[in-house]
């Protein structure tokens, strides 16, 4: 049993003070786990663009500060609450911020891994438990001293920080042997990329994909429509030198809207001979959903969204468009449910796609 | 032989000639079918809310006149046209503005209706095959003689007339034996309500439903419903006398907008613990389209539009709202292939589905 374990542990943090502000590293306490919680020593934390988001504050109604940023990582176990039982001390985990309950009427169906109770949720603060947080200060943004503070969290995760508390239901077991670093990829670019090639669109062997926006997800999308067996798999990014590292992960076309005097979705139409299986939109920009939209197949072609779109503008399609047989659809965590599906998609990375 | 066959029939015919003006019943010209072409006598024609539309002329760029309007009907094969092997003269039939040509890429797929050569369009005036029309007068519209003048077609079909000429592809024969009245009710409504309860949305046993607006396509989705099994189906209509004829058809509860003071989709979701599995918008109102898209449950909740959208506005959702895991797609003829489909529809109908 760690020494720790019911104890406040304190330990540094980066802790986001208001938006735009810089990070401030700097000490925090960290309460022990509650009742089906897990406390994790962070090994490794990468950044992501939604990281960014939350930071800039764009979406007021999301806007909590001080907060401990940071949703990609790869932990240990350092003590466990009451009631947890498929985790325990020492086991090396993934931190993910869409979790699974496993008993709502969402988890015990195929359907959809928006778990009722622990599914992402950008408005949430708290931990579901008591409604109160396990992150506090008495140091003040500017390294004074001030009554003890409380530090909201994150996307379920919040792994800016030497140590973090999360409900059990958004951690997944990994294996010892694992390399370490790159599971953190598993906490949310990765899945969310290849799961929606894989779990969202369902992508088959043979068919036509469109992937806009080549940054680490979209990558993510083409590596995992490749594995799949797509036979053309065209990239869409108004940033050339994108084009050489996309081959690598399987994009067969490169289609840069610069380079055009035509809507990009009837570029598209025209090299497919009436347009692709599949689109993937990973840009967060609802033009861009529109080109993605239209640049599929009517009759059966099927958009997935990928991106975030933090514009307060509404969906840039006619109703009757969606009588052309087109289909569009969001994507979380690539459609995984993390604690049952995770583990096997790891193993499935480790042992390459 | 018919003595009419490779001649022009002379026959009684509505003419629409402008938005809104009242069709003048007068004499036409109905030329021989062409290649693929069939030429009916039709034996009845029912009205519908879509011929309403075009008659009002709202979009402009639909509008073509003078045009004979009309697309639910029964009739018989006059004659055929060169190459026409699947009917022969005296043969019973419904046509159907939505055809299957059986050889295009989209036919010869399972997964859509939407032909690409015959499916429905609009914006369609005129004959496939030579661009022309096959309806012609020299009666004006106050009854005076002119030159002849050329009358458009409507949706494959135009059926407000003694005779009339479509494309094979868009006639389907159905059985000596059947009721003709009725059976001109699977040329729209019934085929288009049950389908897309049916093929659209593939209403499983045991599930809920809310059906928006109770016109005859509604009664026919509750139907629809029913006959799968669902084991609540919900209407929702302005009009309260709506219900007693709704109960027939499966409706379980009634749910009137005029009667709340919360939004539709807060009422349903109280009322089904978070949602129904499917949801079917059958008003053609892009608000109540909302409602029928925040009504279904999040993570599988699919919502199936079956009305017409005359409105130039674009969907009230925003992307976001997709990533709750909610679904929607637009029905078209309820998803039956037409030709492949509609006969074994047909004689299930026959036998009480
Ligand atoms: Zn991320
Ligand atoms: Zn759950
Ligand atoms: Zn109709
Ligand atoms: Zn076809």
């Amino acid at each position: 049993m760690a020494e720790t374990q019911g104890k406040v542990i304190t330990c540094k943090a980066a802790v986001a003070w208001g938006p735009k502000e810089p990070l401030v590293i700097q000490e925090i306490c960290v309460d022990p786990p509650q009742k089906m919680e897990v406390r994790l020593k962070i090994l490794y934390s990468s950044i992501c663009h939604t990281d960014l988001g939350f930071w800039n504050g764009t979406n007021e109604a999301e806007r909590a500060f001080p907060r401990i940023l940071g949703h990609e990582a790869v932990g240990i176990v350092e003590s466990v609450g009451e009631g947890v039982k498929d985790v325990k001390e020492g086991d090396y985990v993934i931190p993910t911020f869409n979790g699974e309950c496993g008993e709502c009427r969402v988890c015990t169906k195929e359907e959809s891994n928006l778990c009722e109770k622990y599914q992402v949720d950008p408005m949430k603060r708290v931990m579901v438990n008591d409604g109160g947080t396990r992150f506090s200060t008495t140091t003040t943004k500017d390294g004074g001293s001030s009554q003890s503070q409380r530090i909201y969290h994150f996307l379920n995760t919040s792994t800016f920080t030497e140590y973090t508390v999360l409900d059990s239901a958004c951690v997944v077991k990994i294996n010892h042997n694992a390399p370490l670093k790159q599971m953190s990829l598993l906490s949310c670019g990765v899945s969310t990329g290849v799961g929606a090639a894989w779990n969202s669109a369902k992508v088959k062997e043979g068919t036509t994909t469109a992937v806009f926006g080549l940054g680490s997800v979209g990558l993510a999308v083409a590596e995992g429509a490749r594995a799949r067996g797509a036979s053309r798999i065209i990239g869409v990014d108004a940033n050339a030198s994108k084009f050489e590292k996309s081959k690598l992960m399987g994009v067969t076309d490169f289609v840069n809207p610069k380079d055009l005097t035509k809507p990009v979705h009837q570029m598209i139409r025209e090299i497919t001979g009436g347009g692709v299986d599949y689109s993937f939109e990973c840009t967060g920009n609802v033009d861009v959903l529109r080109e993605a939209f239209l640049s599929t197949h009517a009759g059966w072609g099927s958009t997935v969204l990928v991106g975030i779109y933090p514009t307060p503008r509404t969906l840039p399609l006619h109703p009757m468009e969606l009588f052309e047989g087109r289909k569009i659809a969001g994507s979380v965590f690539g459609g995984f449910k993390p604690k049952s599906q995770l583990p096997n998609f790891a193993q499935q990375c480790m042992e390459g796609v």
